[in-house]
């Protein structure tokens, strides 16, 4: 039976536990495997078993039957690659609600989006910080020697294009992207390989209006999609914190990047772990202290007595204070020095979107990367911008019982009473496409009971019938499915 | 110079013609590289330059600069990878236009859209048929040794989501997808390594019903998107076809796909080839002939003079035209058995959409494939569908002139006339945007003749000015810029 052959291959997968990377992931486990939440399922075993199969199918070419790869070890593995996802008609809903919350939002700040290929040079990506993003490439090589990746985000194809266009690119340029980002990892802990992101960037604006604009669009989101400031908010820092500090205690600047990068684990591996990374990196104990010190403030008075009131880093994010205020934003932000963010290219304004009760990962992040630019070997431009990735948002709605299941719904459901009605059934349903309706065409011999069944699951507004003596007539009948109410009407009136 | 800098790597690219895989293409040799009909640039010599650069960059680590993996050489390369495309605002708005079509169509169907990862396991594609599809697979081993390709079609993966859902799937199911689809080929004609697709696939009908809609779909695409009968039409022929003849000379139906996949190639090759292809093959001098002519026929009569009335190919062809009739698009097809597919997998009735100029290639192109989920492994289920590329669509509107150039456009810019009154303007911003409209808000110290330049090249409806001595009055001042009529509002009454 077809059920039990597709369970021979996934097995495994299914009595395991779903394993997201949120603590809060294992109370899902009961969910239906192809859910938007839901990782690929096949365990390492029933995964290898099944590409052994297929290993065999190549190296043994008479074993495979035409048309397809199938060996005669029986069904192919149905499930998607480890660590990715399926959308399922009810998944895709689902995405398409979301991102169309970020495009709208995008859209409503008079955005424009843009695109680059999912496989990029891996040149773009590469960078020596340390950084988790560039340490889980999904790299290879391709049939013809050269070094690709998956993109892991979207800035840096941004950066390219910028780049590409150069001085004709009309400044500021307000962009943004919602595309899938990969990386490859070999733990086994079962998080995602893939991820779809919304970015937001402006080019051109050296101003923390720019940072503002940008945050003003996180909180939109949050708000379009039934979040409160009760439930999410935004801690803000800037990069210039850290590099006054590190400037006060004689750091060189070279190891910048690197010291972000470790001092964003803070939270993930601890102050110990990270005093001994940054220990490592030839830092010395009394920065690291201070380092870590001022990482723990709470309030920009706290910052200006540190860095003093003329310190760029204070003059900033009290300008984005009083912006967020002008928005109407201000109670989503936190001021929080510890949030340095785990890309190394950030040089000004970094934050990151949080939920409340502190269970979940980083909804979002950005911040301001002002020499980006000039790392790829171009002239550099002020940037600033954010990744907003589909995975913890929709973890979170999920969890305060917000997320949205949007049904599937056709306006109006047509079906010929008898085979040779169906030409005519085939002109009424043209006409109400044509009309701008959604129709579904009954395409086989159907009972009128099914019919009706089939309606509701369709949540369809209208029954169309067509049957041998109204057609005769010219006529068809109309079941108003919210109504209950039935009538014959001209085929050639129907709208 | 940046534009400078930026031609260094891809000079020789420019100085190349254009050489997409239509006829027309050298055509549009003088358009701007990046547009959506654009190759991927880089030219052999360029990327392998390029790409050796990174590589040293790798090996040698002391040469890379943080934060990125920029060498000491000069500039990355700005282009994408060889054969892709960068999609900027301008290309996206056009591919939004054209993918919101595809979705319009599919939704006035009743379709519901899934999604499948781009990377697949490659046991999915494998078929030993010599298609050029699996011929040309993107497949590569993963870290984790598994053998991965980037989908060349849709079709199998929407199989694979069929088979996991097994017998709990509702049947008909009528499903949609638009995703990006690769193939990888060493040729260097330029022809390109990525396209996306749009598919529309109906499983579990078994009449040509099935194949009736979706042709009523792929017409419905051409109406909407401004092409007529007289642009465009829809050769429609029936493996069933080519299957009774070659069963009258007694070829063994283990070499049917075969067969198929070079008669496909009649117009590409030419006949004499074909010929030689199907002689190595096996197939007697007679097969061939009769096989040949019986794809020179051009009616459904001569067809049914050649297989007798109670063929099954004879009726399903005789049954669709009928349906064609009803749904009223009988003219945009013909009949031409020689429109056999160069998939493997087809079963039953064929098709591909082409121009009646004859200048490009197949537009769009489905069938039945009933026998596919029993090559996976599963049980077998009625399935039809096709796919359309969105690149063969857009040269033939480019052509014929009929190419949207959908505008950048916002409802409203809003200025801030000095740097004091930025947070009003952004509050301002922010109660329009909460309203529905679409704003820019100006983030710089701008001059009013450039928000003017500004606001018209955003194609926007009004300019939204936030002044000291207004906004001393709680008022701002619009101006309505179709009308050239100006106002001074009380800001909170600003809609």
């Amino acid at each position: 039976m077809l059920r039990d052959r597709l369970h021979r291959g996934a097995n495994r997968a299914h009595q395991r536990p779903f394993t997201g990377a949120s603590p809060t992931c294992h109370r899902l486990s009961g969910q239906k495997r192809h859910g938007w939440l839901a990782m690929s399922a096949a365990s390492d075993t029933a995964t290898v078993t099944t590409l052994k199969a297929a290993g065999e199918g190549r190296t043994v070419a008479g074993k495979i039957t035409e048309p397809t790869g199938k060996t005669d070890k029986g069904m192919i593995d149905t499930q998607p690659p480890r660590g990715t996802r399926d959308f399922f008609p009810e998944d895709m809903r689902l995405r398409n609600w979301l991102f169309g919350e970020f495009a709208a939002v995008s859209t409503a700040f008079g955005f424009e989006q843009f695109d680059a290929p999912v496989l990029e040079s891996e040149e773009l990506f590469v960078r020596k910080a340390g950084e988790e993003i560039t340490d889980q490439l999904y790299n290879f090589e391709d049939k013809g020697q050269r070094r690709v990746a998956l993109r892991p985000e979207l800035t840096p194809s941004l950066a390219r294009l910028v780049l590409q266009r150069g001085k004709t690119l009309p400044l500021p340029a307000k962009w943004f992207a919602i595309g899938q980002c990969w990386r490859y990892e070999r733990m086994t802990r079962g998080r995602r390989r893939e991820h779809y992101q919304w970015n937001m960037d402006i080019v051109g604006v050296s101003g923390v209006e720019a940072e503002a604009e940008l945050l003003a669009a996180v909180v939109m989101l949050f708000e379009r999609v039934g979040l409160s400031s009760r439930d999410v908010g935004i801690k803000v820092s800037s990069r210039k914190v850290l590099q006054s500090v590190m400037s006060q205690f004689g750091v060189p600047p070279e190891s910048f990047a690197k010291v972000c990068v470790i001092v964003d684990k803070l939270d993930k591996i601890g102050r110990v772990k990270v005093e001994s990374e940054l220990a490592d990196l030839g830092v010395a104990p009394s920065t690291i202290d201070g380092v870590l010190s001022a990482m723990s403030l709470t309030s920009l008075e706290q910052l200006a007595d540190l860095l003093g009131p003329n310190s760029e880093a204070v003059q900033d994010l009290t300008r984005l204070f009083q912006l967020a205020e002008g928005y109407g934003y201000k109670e989503w932000l936190v001021f929080d020095p510890s949030v340095v963010r785990g890309l190394a290219y950030y040089t000004g304004v970094v934050f990151e979107g949080f939920d409340r009760e502190g269970k979940l990962r980083a909804i979002c992040g950005g911040g301001r990367y002002d020499r980006l630019l000039g790392a790829f070997g171009g002239d550099n431009a002020p940037m600033a911008g954010f990744g907003f990735g589909d995975a913890v948002i929709v973890e979170l709605l999920k969890e305060s019982g917000k997320l949205p299941a949007p049904p599937h719904r056709v306006d109006d459901v047509v079906v010929p009473l008898d085979a040779s009605l169906r030409p005519a059934a085939s002109g009424i349903a043209s006409r109400l496409r044509r009309g701008g309706r959604s129709v579904d065409l009954v395409l086989e011999a159907k009972k009128m009971k099914w019919a009706f069944k089939h309606a509701e699951k369709l949540n369809a507004s209208r029954l169309v019938l067509v049957g041998a003596s109204e057609w005769e007539r010219g006529n068809v009948v109309v079941k108003d499915l919210a109504k209950f109410e039935q009538m014959e009407v001209p085929a050639d009136s129907l709208v």
